[in-house]
């Protein structure tokens, strides 16, 4: 016998499960549309080359990769790869396909990637990104409607609590500069940085020696990247000594001011500490928290030079990202999904008395369809009693009973389950009676 | 510069594709719901154990294989696998959560599928299904509501000229029988017999030579195969001194009798050489085929040995696939689509004068946002011809434009680019009254 587990760190989403993820995927491609974002998707497989070195050294490792086909099978080599995110596949559309989109492109697109990470609670090795990104522009007006979509779209699903932190690569670049951190270390000292939620300051303290950052660097550093939140402008990082005047500060207190009338205006807060994994990004870099996950719901940020990379030319992008999976976790855990949605498989079930008479099931079932319900065919002729606890069990409010009377009288005798009331309808006036009452019940 | 094309045989769909995709998926999903399906999702990565053997020996070799990660990816072995159809995926999940599933379950899924077929015009290496079937029952009623669900589904979409084939696998073996086939030679036979389409009697005669089938078996066989169509019942298959006593063809008799009354009402064919490649089968098959597409446009049947092969236990099961890229083709060429589907980004783009005036911008955004409307806020302070320009070569219908005069009133012009008008409006009625015109013009 076969085993019948999916594969590691991979989910079966049963109907109750799918209906969620379309509740919210539904919302998050309304409000992106609503902010003049395009649909586009992108194949789930990707030539190797397309993804190997675009996502720094942990990332290649992470990478599913697909085996030759054929007769190069046996060699054991790979020239394929899943989807590692959403990004890189833009940068590749945008460049292969310049000539049909236009010069300003905005575009979402809602897909699963794939990652060979080990698998723990709310991490898994296929899960769904919502991406919104533009391209084609510097101006700080593009971050600003990002954080105002992502903003909309989570405060639609009811998150009140969520802040969005914002930093800037070069201004981290500037920081390092400043405490005399000699620039080979800097990618280093990043990705020490990043893990201060993760392990603390003396964590990070500790990753810093082991990376050859000299102590007193290190002291400065943790003071500044500590003052976070809070108060946001030249008071925070001129108390440290920092590079208040880097033209990176100003682009960040212009997207801060730019949030105002906007859905996220106060959501944003400034975090020097904040780092951002991937290696791609160039300008303002952005991550969504709320209080009660460790990670984030969702961040992203300037990439200027993605791009380039297929096209040979740069193209300004920046893009920002929402985890499903993290989001569907808290609001399943707030208990934020509406109580109506875990919906039965049909309004009406039709029962048979006898198999003879399921041609007679089938048009009723096709009556009530044109008038606009779902309906369900038991389809066996078993016991009534047991069709019934069936449609019960199922949730499904309404019974459709057809038996030798109705069927010679061309009429139907319909059962309230929950109300515990029955009717017999002209076979006609059937659906109509039904729609009624479920308008009634909301 | 890395290169930039999609690997072979994959697709990007860029925003009209998305739209046209989603136009078709919409309705499918509709049609099925209007059934009683329920949605189930599986990952699109599955233990490759779970999928070998289960699509006979040319299906094997299509599968794509994952290669092992870590410091298993030297030995360039594979242990997962792409999902290669929709079908074993739900068996192995109804075996897996069958304690949380009905005892009849009956599910949709509309995911993709991938395999390394030779990619020809319609034929791509990631394609979707859109898939139905049903758990639990062995009564023809379930065969007869797939066959209406896509008949229904095809209609709202359009197609009127299409046909579905009915067939059976034991049929198929009594034929075979009858006409002294050895068994042992059947499974061959069926793989000749599914070829008639592509290549012809002759070439079927040929294949079966090859295969060893006597000369005059293969005469009887051609002869039955050919009177396909048409007159259905016992004239057709008595002609041609076949088994139409056997239980097998009441079966398909009872599923035609039933689609009256069901939008697959006239639309079901018998038609006995109808093979289906796939070798789970074990009932009734079917196929959907228009005039104008040498494939089909979908097909399935009953397979009701492979649960049991995940969960030890069998389950009936039947089900029926639309296959989404070819309905796409077909629909493209015949002009099909509605005409205001290729929508456009944006109902308004919001313009600025100055750059420092984009605080406004994107308060006068949200307020139309807030309105309903889709906006896209014009991010860079190009000269005003520029930008106007811009939402034209989008058709973006208005363009709501902030200049000095308008911010200090609290107003904003707004332009119809269609009627080449414009109007001064406060902010706060804009929305509406651009949503007027919107819906004087449908």
């Amino acid at each position: 016998m076969a085993r019948s587990e999916p594969a590691r760190g991979m989910r079966d989403f049963l109907p109750e499960d799918v209906r969620r993820r379309e509740y919210v995927i539904g919302i998050i491609k309304r409000v992106y549309e609503r902010y003049g974002f395009e649909p586009l998707e992108t194949p789930a497989v990707e030539n190797l080359e397309t993804l190997l070195g675009k996502y720094g050294e942990e990332g290649n490792q992470l990478i599913f990769k697909i085996l030759k086909r054929g007769e190069h099978e046996a060699s054991g080599q790979a020239d394929l790869a899943l989807r590692y995110d959403l990004t890189v596949p833009l940068a590749r559309v945008m460049a292969h396909h310049q000539s049909k989109l236009p010069r300003l492109f905005k575009r979402y697109q809602i897909q699963p990637v794939w990652r060979a990470d080990r698998p723990a609670r709310g991490r898994f090795r296929e899960f769904y990104q919502c991406d919104v990104d533009a391209l084609g522009s510097t101006s700080p007006v593009v971050e600003v409607e990002q954080c105002a979509a992502l903003s909309e779209a989570l405060l639609e699903l009811g998150f009140n609590d969520f802040t969005i932190r914002l930093n800037h690569r070069q201004f981290l670049t500037a920081v390092l500069h400043s405490l005399s951190i000699p620039h080979a270390l800097h990618a280093s000292a990043l990705v020490a940085i990043d893990k201060l939620d993760k392990i603390g300051a003396e964590g990070v303290k500790g990753e810093f020696a082991a990376r050859g950052i000299p102590g007193d660097a290190a002291d400065g550093l943790l003071k500044i990247f500590q003052l976070r939140g809070g108060a946001v402008g030249a008071g925070l990082v001129g108390d440290a000594d920092a590079p208040a005047g880097d033209p990176s500060f100003q682009n960040m207190i212009a997207i801060l001011d730019l949030t105002k009338g906007t859905p996220a205006e106060g959501r944003v807060t400034l975090d020097p500490s904040l780092a951002r994994g991937l290696s791609y990004y160039t300008g303002a870099i952005m991550e969504i928290n709320v209080p009660d996950l460790a990670g984030s719901l969702g961040g992203g940020g300037r990439y200027d030079n993605l791009v380039g990379m297929f096209l040979g030319q740069s193209i300004p992008a920046c893009g920002f990202s929402l985890g499903l999976e993290r989001i569907l976790v808290v609001m399943g855990e707030r208990g934020m999904f509406p109580p109506g949605l875990a919906s039965t498989p049909a309004d009406v079930m039709v029962a048979v008395f006898d198999a003879k008479d399921a041609p007679h099931a089938l048009s009723v079932a096709a009556r009530l369809r044109q008038a606009g319900l779902r309906v369900l065919v038991y389809p066996d002729a078993d016991k009534i009693g047991k069709q019934i606890k069936y449609a019960d069990s199922r949730g499904i409010p309404f019974v459709a009973i057809l038996g030798g009377d109705e069927i010679s009288a061309g009429t139907v005798t319909v059962k309230h389950l929950a109300g515990n009331t029955q009717n017999t309808y002209d076979q006609s006036a059937a659906g109509a009676a039904i729609l009624e009452v479920l308008k009634r019940r909301g």
